[in-house]
């Protein structure tokens, strides 16, 4: 584009737009058009089996990739039939990534965060604190280089990972109490997983790992004192506004955790390459879908927490988010002074972030201050 | 999901979540998994014709087509190829929809208000001034009940519409002069087309139509006073920079508009499942695509023409976008006195945007003044 020249752009033109002659120069798509040579055996057929961190069906999530399952054995003409688990159906949750990495299985979904132990890398292309949101880790993951390093990571445990979905901005949790300062958090007892409870634990409260199934019970009888969860539908769902009384926003500990497809690479570099391409746009598709869902249902569960239930609406304060802030940092620099790779994904994280951030003060942010009301 | 029974929801537990009781109980997916048996016949081949409004290889846009193009051949194992033409190279670029519509090519791509002259009410599935952005638009089309509106609409012109991308938010435009109070706009010549010109209009302005190509010169010339165009990447290439001294945001009259897909709904309900089915799916990958190649890019841009070109970044003063939000109302509310179905179209995408702006506030909003910096 350097030698771009605004006469020759100028020379054609055409009512919507202009610069044919320009933008064939600058742009050889004719090449990226051209498909190789279909070498498909129509006749052949694949029985997945896809392990997910959900429960059977669960709302959007499950049913997403239900969805996407769907749409492959749909594309492929039934010749790639995918059969979706639920978590602790074939393999415990967060077994799912070792069991597409070993082969057990072909297919998983879950984040990223879910396999830190193994590869902390990975946190990066899920959901840090104070990090980039859904629209954001697209851009970056899709236009900015971060596929190439993702596929680097997951190349060493023979998995091929595929941005697939988002929950958009969580909320920040449930408390008993309001937060009006960091000494607040202070000797808390809350469920909160992963990097949010690491910075928690920073601030003075204490980080409490507790499954699913057990966090109602154990915040009604006060084992802990607050949770997190997902958002306005998901924790209505749980019920929470029955034993808690303030819900917080924002999630500053997931602002737009992606939603990850692994396959595992040998068997996914075997397959044709019409099944392979309709397994990445598939993943794309149910990456809106998901989004959309969220983002509808939320909004309507919001509303009903608030205005049927009474539940209290809190912002954490500025000050608070401040604080937390600067104990992230603290985590983040841990994590990437211990793992070499860490340190290269979240250069190019943090590089993308600080210059996209930039666009997104005069793009989205103004958006929301200016446009939205 | 009335009957929710929380002791139900707990009785399982798994380790990233709970639930898979109800969940199953009130999410029977297992039926929307089943696939109707294939009917595919592996040896009819297609070849079709995609028209665009976008130059030939046009930077992310024609760009994004050849890929949707690419994609769908590859996924069909060759079996559906796609001609993609440049505005201009069969039809004019105006023309798309009506030449998808009688069938002369199988394919469009371009934006719903292109059409207005045709379905006023395209222009809510494409972007109306002070409206939502591609977040809140995916949300509303895709699990918010926007496509089936759509459908029934363009069902009328033999049309099936799918989205296939979204520029994010635009820039507000280049002038020569700063734009302190409404009066500013008084007497103003700008190239601005559509909703946004008769905004404008509205306060006194001028808007004038002026082709991509000869904006430039107009500009230089003094034909005209100012203009708005795309977003940073864009307006860098056509060089407004070196005639305009002041580019402001936010782009108030297309906070993200839709890019379409349109295809020929006769031609598409012939299609064998599969194929219809890879062309959904594909248009969904471009719909995240290209958005993420704007974001990714325009932030490059705005940097390029603020560091290197001396640019001066400015943001329209509240009172003057208070004002303009007032304009719309009435170029709305024209609209839909006039055409019944813009009415029937406005109605859900007010009620969707009212309350998805609920939403928005605690989750995206927050995110972008809490969190981003």
């Amino acid at each position: 584009m350097k030698n771009f020249q605004r006469r020759d752009f100028l020379k054609k033109t055409t009512v919507a737009a202009a610069g044919a002659s320009l933008m064939a120069a600058c742009q050889p798509s004719k090449e990226k058009q051209s498909v190789e040579a279909p070498n498909v055996n129509f006749n052949k057929t694949f029985q997945w089996k896809m392990v997910t961190t959900w429960p059977p069906n669960f709302p959007v999530l499950g049913e997403g990739c239900n969805l996407l399952a769907k749409w492959i054995e749909e594309m492929s003409g039934g010749r790639l039939k995918i059969h979706v688990y639920g978590g602790g159906e074939l393999v415990p949750p967060l077994e799912t990534f070792e069991a597409v990495s070993n082969g057990a299985v072909e297919m998983g979904h879950g984040v990223g965060y879910y396999w830190a132990g193994k590869a902390p890398a990975a946190q990066f292309f899920a959901a840090v604190p104070f990090g980039m949101n859904a629209q954001q880790l697209n851009a970056w993951i899709i236009s900015g280089g971060g596929l190439a390093m993702w596929e680097e990571l997951y190349a060493k445990f023979d998995l091929q990972p595929m941005v697939c979905g988002n929950t958009g901005v969580q909320m920040g949790g449930w408390f008993n109490k309001e937060i009006n300062s960091v000494e607040d958090l202070q000797g808390l007892k809350m469920r909160i997983p992963g990097l949010g409870g690491k910075v928690l634990s920073k601030a003075g409260g204490s980080a409490v790992t507790v499954a699913g199934g057990e966090i109602y019970t154990n915040l009604e009888r006060g084992v802990i004192d607050a949770t997190e969860w997902i958002g306005p539908y998901h924790d209505y769902l749980m019920g929470f506004y029955r034993v808690a009384k303030y819900y917080y926003y924002p999630g500053w500990h997931e602002a737009g955790p992606v939603l990850e497809l692994i396959v595992n690479k040998s068997k996914f570099d075997r397959l044709p390459k019409d099944l392979q391409e309709i397994i990445r746009t598939a993943s794309m598709r149910s990456n809106v879908w998901m989004l959309s869902e969220f983002d509808a249902k939320n909004n309507l569960y919001l509303q009903k927490l608030i205005n049927e239930e009474g539940v209290q609406l809190r912002k954490y304060p500025e000050e608070v988010l401040k604080q937390l802030r600067l104990y992230t940092k603290e985590v983040l620099d841990e994590i990437i002074s211990e793992d070499p790779f860490s340190a290269k994904v979240y250069e190019s994280y943090q590089k993308f972030r600080n210059s996209i951030n930039y666009w997104s003060e005069v793009s989205e942010k103004t958006f929301y201050n200016q446009i939205l009301n």
